[in-house]
């Protein structure tokens, strides 16, 4: 199915926002985008960068006659951006997002959402560790996956309507319900992310002389850390203040399983070690298998 | 200075074994390369691969006559390895190896190493997941550090042409003590390997459903440490049961900073979360600037 929108309103225009500016634009799903940010300095770097038709300070200026509106700015603004731009919604209009937590944007921005306007919650499970306008680029979604957790009073074409948007830039899509995508995405996402920001954390703290051979040394293994621990901190702080529950159930279920690993270590349980190392072999080779990483060596760096 | 050995002996050849053969052919570094391995399986894959000129199931054997002799098994074999080679090592030889760990191989081999030899541990810090002798590649070493840790009672000349084999293979060579280097490997190596394998187990005993979502989806971060928790598990049970208070003692501060970030988590705490969150970028600029890592989004994988 063909797929096409009069008015794009983008609310947010870093990493996420652009990309969809660039990739909407490049395969011409859109007549006109418009661009919302906070800052003066965002908003003309978005400019020169080309990224949209409109460009404004005021969100509700934005969303105006646009028929498809994506909240792109970190979670913890969406409350305040709802209230803002609700009123200024047109009727007919969709309205969603890019968050990385569903059920707690469903309930600050649901109450915002006038009659006549569609709420329909999405995720692109894509990303990368830069941030900013000019991070974004147009094959950020191919291959990758679009969550969308629609609720039950939205009508299927609709869905249907967002969803064709974001395969016709690259994704899969996916519908779940709220709640079961923040509990996945905890595992998958959430809870790596906050043990790599830990374990850079303790490296932070070490004394300089230290610090500075693990810098060194760190292609033995630390490096891989610190890239997912150089992710957008703000974006971060809101995921972790948002989908609260779901993390700490699964860092009690990591902390049970770090204690068992701790005593074998201590204890110099050899055959528990290596049966471990072994099971998680598999993990891998089903994440290979399903297309979601390359089996080449050291994620395919180049070794020259 | 350019450098030269007559006969290299490697006592094991895998993916680091295997890697030196090539590397050290292609350089010129050596006349003949005689290597030995444990199961025939694994000799004949050598011998197909074309990667010496001798091959044998007896170490000792393999030694005859060797000025050069590196052990590239896994630690835990290295005592009886030492064992079974000290009598037929040659007078004037040098023996080094490339485990990860260095105390204890100080501990296990030094009482076999006859008079007359110069036995100078040694430790490239290059390695990929995969193993085996057909995961080996000459370009391995290249730009990455090599650590020697070579006693008081070795002479300078000796370490010199041992540090000038590894610069021709392209290692940066750096020389320190063996309890230094198991103190900072354990942090920049050994404990992010070992919360990775425990990441990846948590996911491993997830019900069966839940699994294969987070399988699915596994390109939101935890992708990431299933590389490197796809490691050799009797390499890496090695190095836990060798380097054990190191590990313990990092371990232990990463458990104690993991403890006050889940409270941040629990009691909601946005300044503290937002402020680790923005220190740790810090250490992957460093990183980046040191040369250890690339600049690109998500390692630089391709994005199409
Ligand atoms: N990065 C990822 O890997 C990733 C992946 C999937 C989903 N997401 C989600 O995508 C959303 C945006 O992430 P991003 O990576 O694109 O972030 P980003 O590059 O940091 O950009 C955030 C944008 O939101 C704006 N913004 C920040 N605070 C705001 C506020 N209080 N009111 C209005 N606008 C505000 C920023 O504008 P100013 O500069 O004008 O303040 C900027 O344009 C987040 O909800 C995140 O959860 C991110
Ligand atoms: N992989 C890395 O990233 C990396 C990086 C730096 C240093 N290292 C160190 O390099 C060494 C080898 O690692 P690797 O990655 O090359 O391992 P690998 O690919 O698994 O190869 C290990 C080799 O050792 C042999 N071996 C195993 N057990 C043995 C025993 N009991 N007696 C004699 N030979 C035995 C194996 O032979 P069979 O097949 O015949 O059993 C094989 O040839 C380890 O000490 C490790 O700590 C590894």
């Amino acid at each position: 199915m063909s797929v096409h929108f009069r008015k794009l309103a983008l609310i947010g225009i870093g990493l996420i926002g652009s990309s969809i500016a660039l990739a909407a634009r490049r395969q011409g799903l859109v007549d006109v985008i418009s661009i919302a940010t906070r800052r003066h300095d965002t908003l003309e770097e978005a400019r020169s960068l080309g990224l949209g038709d409109i460009y404004t300070l005021d969100a509700s200026e934005a969303v105006r006659d646009a028929d498809l509106v994506i909240l792109c700015a970190p979670v913890g603004a969406y409350g305040a951006l709802a209230e803002a731009i609700g009123p200024a919604l047109a009727k007919g209009a969709i309205l969603s997002d890019v968050g990385s937590v569903k059920e707690h944007v469903l309930k600050v921005v649901g109450p915002h959402v006038p009659e006549g306007v569609e709420f329909i919650p999405g995720h692109p499970l894509a990303g990368t560790e830069h941030s900013g306008p000019s991070a974004g680029f147009a094959e950020l979604f191919a291959g990758r996956w679009c969550v969308l957790t629609p609720g039950p009073e939205i009508s299927p074409s609709q869905t249907e309507r967002l969803a064709a948007f974001w395969r016709a830039m690259g994704s899969d899509v996916e519908c779940m319900d709220a709640a079961h995508h923040d509990m996945v995405l905890a595992i998958t996402s959430h809870v790596p992310h906050l043990i790599a920001y830990n374990i850079v954390g303790t490296v932070a703290d070490l004394e300089a002389d230290t610090k500075s051979e693990v810098i060194k040394f760190s292609a033995s293994g630390f490096r891989d850390f610190t890239r997912i621990a150089a992710s957008d901190p703000v974006m971060w702080r809101d995921v972790f203040l948002t989908n609260r529950d779901a993390v700490l159930e699964m860092l009690g279920r990591f902390n049970e399983d770090l204690s068992r690993l701790q005593r074998a270590v201590r204890t110099g349980d050899g055959p528990a070690l290596e049966a471990l190392f072994t099971r998680t072999r598999t993990i891998r080779r089903s994440i290979i298998n399903a297309g979601q990483e390359t089996a080449a060596a050291d994620f395919g760096r180049p070794h020259d």
